[in-house]
């Protein structure tokens, strides 16, 4: 058995539990939050045996062999590397870090502690994504990727009224390149690597944030085009486009559903069977890397998750959103 | 009744007669080819009383009001100034010429001849643009314009074999920008001005023009994104997002149906009904401006033209994509 905490305690920590509960070698040992009520009021909610409000604690306990960390992304890094320095292994969710300097000292920490890390990013894990990989010689030339991630935040109702929670707070390292730019970007580099260049563009709100953004990228012989919003919705798929046909996905952060429209006019679906929810083949990567004694997901790998912030630096760069992080 | 000549004898005139015989007022009176054989031809097929093969005898021609210009890109500046230099009204296919100082050269000649010049946009003066347009406002706080054009060539096809149409030939300043990127670029400005910056990338193809390109542009408030292609196809429609809801249109370059989907799950659909053919619209506003004196279409005007060509020179700039007009 592979023996679990969990540091935060929202929904996404709730969904992964139900998630992770479905892989066979899969143990809940502990959760961890920064007060004793809240650990105890979630503990008592996902049936974890332990609760933890130390991290040092968390970090010297020998009945942990790996950590969920769904903290705000500001605490990534540091939470992740005091944990890996303790010799657990950590999954961890998206994006991985504030900026590519904290993922690069992730990296080494994974490396020099030989422990896994990997990066939550569901998407890039599911049945229909692999499909999508393995298809794509069928378009012939690929020419274009376009992607986008647009969902209305509630939250933003509440900026609107003038009340920043965290889904606009800089000083988490949020917005919506972070938020869900990534989920763009992450699959991106995934099917094609690192781009060579980067121009971005985005409407960033008063509390320094991006509400929005758009991305173009070149790729030599193909372009990428990658929008996201937390403060629109969209009702375009994904698509990515050859000189043969074209992939059309329905939503790139979960790809459910996924055909080809050839040239030709012929239709396949290469819809993948999924009976999981979304977020049992990231556990199952993870805890079978572990298992085989890997350190490092060949999809979800340290080198993708670099390449992915170092995109999302650069788009901040061009369009000016810094994180009290990058300062530190 | 309003004489036209016509310059360009291949299908898209045929289209514009068709469509421009349909408006009151409109009197084919000439064809004009380069060659006696074609426009004897052509004026068979289109029953014209009259051809030219001397540009200078067409534009000295008393029994001519209005040409309309369906040459090749590289020749619509030259051929436009030269007639209105002689009097004549101006209907001139898209692009308008090859760059921004040809424009500005064509709308100085229009302004000192006190003729009219217009540009043979279909797309923004059909009626459902206009009722995108008018609906505009239902949509809240617009963050991001999304348009594609992508449209295989069945001259890639021939280019890829080794031959180089016109198509794809940068001495007539043609390919995927020129040719359906401006599709997506002009209703744009004429929905939301001069945007603040352009940052464009394409994939140049050997023969020097771009075989597709994605660009996005800075409003300030709001992105727009937008992307074409003659080497690929898309599946997708334009969108326009706004806070409250999004308008989907089914094709940017001829728009036939739109409809709004607000945030709280409503569709309203805002197709207007048309039942003349596409290039039907833009024969009867340029003709009412003939008729009723004015110089300038409001939303087909000099400066959307101009707007429009500067993204496009700015695009062609950043991407390497140089025509032999722009040299001279």
């Amino acid at each position: 058995m592979i023996r679990f905490a969990t540091i935060g305690t929202n929904w996404i920590t709730e969904a992964f539990l139900d998630a992770a509960r479905l892989v066979d070698s899969f143990e809940l040992a502990a959760v961890y939050s920064r007060t004793e009520e809240t650990a105890k009021q979630f503990a008592d909610k996902v049936g974890a045996p332990r609760t933890f409000t130390d991290l040092q604690k968390l970090a010297e306990s020998d009945g942990i062999d790996a950590v969920y960390i769904a903290s705000p992304n500001a605490l990534h890094a540091e939470q992740a590397i005091w944990l890996m320095n303790h010799g657990k292994h950590v999954l961890c969710e998206k994006p991985l870090a504030s900026n590519a300097k904290e993922v690069k000292a992730m990296i080494e920490a994974a490396n020099r502690n030989g422990v896994v890390l990997m990066e939550a990013m569901k998407a890039t894990l599911l049945p229909t994504f692999r499909s999508i990989r393995e298809h794509l010689p069928k378009l012939g030339r690929i020419r274009r990727y376009v992607a986008n991630y647009c969902q209305y935040s509630s939250r933003y109702d509440a900026y609107k009224q003038g009340t920043v929670l965290n889904a606009f707070n800089p000083a988490l390292s949020n917005g919506a390149l972070m938020d869900l730019g990534v989920y763009c970007l992450y699959p991106m580099v995934v099917l094609f690597g690192q781009p060579r260049s980067v121009k971005a563009q985005s409407v960033k709100l008063e509390s320094g944030v991006d509400g929005e953004g758009s991305i173009v990228l070149d790729y030599g012989d193909m372009d990428a085009v990658v929008f996201y919003s937390k403060i629109t919705n969209s009702h375009l798929p994904s698509e990515i486009q050859g000189e043969d046909g074209n992939m059309i996905i329905d939503a790139i952060h979960t790809p459910a559903k996924a055909e080809i429209r050839y040239r030709d006019g012929r239709v396949e679906d290469i819809t993948a069977p999924q009976d999981k929810p979304p977020m049992y083949y990231e556990a199952q990567e993870f805890i079978r890397l572990i298992e085989n004694g890997e350190h490092e997901s060949a999809i979800n790998s340290h080198r993708h998750s670099l390449w992915t912030m170092e995109i999302m630096d650069e788009a901040r760069k061009q369009t000016g959103i810094v994180f009290p992080a990058d300062e530190r």
